[in-house]
């Protein structure tokens, strides 16, 4: 499986809903939940970040670490970090969320460029070993979601890392 | 029915969809909805507004106008007029919204207080004459706002008015 | 409006929660929501009965009257008044539902016919005089239901029969 | 994992949607999802019937079979097979379903009786090597399902069997 890429380490800016900064070398062992949304994507209200939620709030002591990227590419002045501070109150967020790192001159944040990813909503899924496994651009249904989800935990850290 | 109140004219420091402004006189003879959001308000986002836009599509053109308010009340900063022109145009609102007169020293927007709001969704109806005829904090549904517009739109202007 | 048709009577072989037989006289100064089913038509498992249900539950006391009619045209073996008496307990169904008379050498039931109904669900409103304002086949959402419910409510009986 | 017991076969007196009888031991080395409903239970037609169906319809091809079983313990004259066999017509279900064996004298039937199940619907997931590994009467959400399935299919037939 030399073709499966180890996930790039995320660039953020600010940091919600956790006490430090969090990398992917902290969360490794886990299967991670990797969601990129804008807070003023109707898709992303609607399902992603809801679906996101509710992974975390049911699974997060089963070994899954659910993170949100605002990954700003559109109304950049409409979605500053002021503005997804109250998002994330109104919106009931507790999972960890990190503010994607503006680049200068370039409308397209550093971890959405990295990562390749072509919009919003996109979830990505690493595994326990750190490699990427999953990246989908936009709805993503529960059974599926669950279904790739399941595999990922099955999975031994160790097995995948050798 | 001499203790129906006419309802008070809204105040707006700002119009998105409309040409020019518009005021409660202009739209006398037609059967007024109007409804108070915030752009961060969840229960707006998911029911409120998109149910709005729905009578708005389907009911404009037989006696019915729907007005939209922006009746930012908490996180002021987050809910600026450039942001609410991104949500509008992000989410396909294309009925007319104006963004309610904010006060000096207040929280409360200046048209919120003049009709006695308690928060946000509140929904408005306002016959063919002018009179405020229901007032509703909160979520509102579909069969039951049907059945007020409907009895609304059977009365005539001049009966009303009598 | 003299090519409104007033709504012929139905025709039932037997009753579901109501003591008596009703019959379109007895409703007379009533508006009248007639919905057509199929126990076993998937849309009016999922929608019609179920909004039928609402309606009844929320405007019986207010001048509507909610009966149901249990129109079968294919499979009849599987859907007998037996099985009708189940399908309305295990659903909850509490207004009013009658069988459409089974007519010998014809699938379609005697009502049915009468009417010209094209499908299950179909649902017919009826005026406060008996006459009939609107014939619809297939799913009819709440918000444009509720309108038609509210103008037919603000019609007197008398202004209509003259 | 000695105390996770082998599921037993299930007694299945007619067959829907497969030209041969079906069973366990011809599914050996695919995950299983048994699914236990009523024609007339409003909580299996609303969301467990269409989910099995979409398990079926989407994974049937990546190792699962999916299984209705017809468990009529109530209202046996509503839910006979002829109504059984229009039900699954009207509601589109192609997935394998089985009438469960009627017991003279008792009204619940004999692979109810087997798996000791409480009522409809009731979901059971057998792994590749037979052994029950869920029994979940009541709703199941997707998410929840997905993740299960996920960890099963991850599973060698032979690791489990050994």
């Amino acid at each position: 499986m030399s073709e499966m890429p180890m996930a790039p380490d995320w660039q953020v800016s600010q940091w919600f809903n956790t006490l430090a900064p969090l990398s992917l070398a902290q969360l490794h062992g886990r299967v991670i939940l990797l969601h990129a949304f804008q807070m003023l994507c109707p898709g992303c209200v609607s399902h992603a970040i809801p679906q996101a939620e509710r992974v975390h709030r049911e699974y997060a002591g089963d070994g899954v670490a659910v993170i949100g990227l605002h990954t700003v590419f559109e109304h950049h002045t409409a979605m500053m970090p002021v503005a997804l501070e109250a998002f994330l109150h109104e919106y009931r967020v507790t999972h960890p969320v990190g503010v994607d790192v503006a680049v200068a001159g370039d409308p397209i944040p550093a971890t959405m460029r990295l990562y390749g990813m072509r919009g919003t909503p996109t979830l990505i899924l690493i595994d326990r070993a750190g490699k990427q496994r999953l990246h989908e651009f936009g709805r993503m249904d529960d059974l599926r979601l669950g279904i790739r989800l399941g595999q990922l935990l099955a999975e031994e850290a160790k097995m995948v890392a050798d």
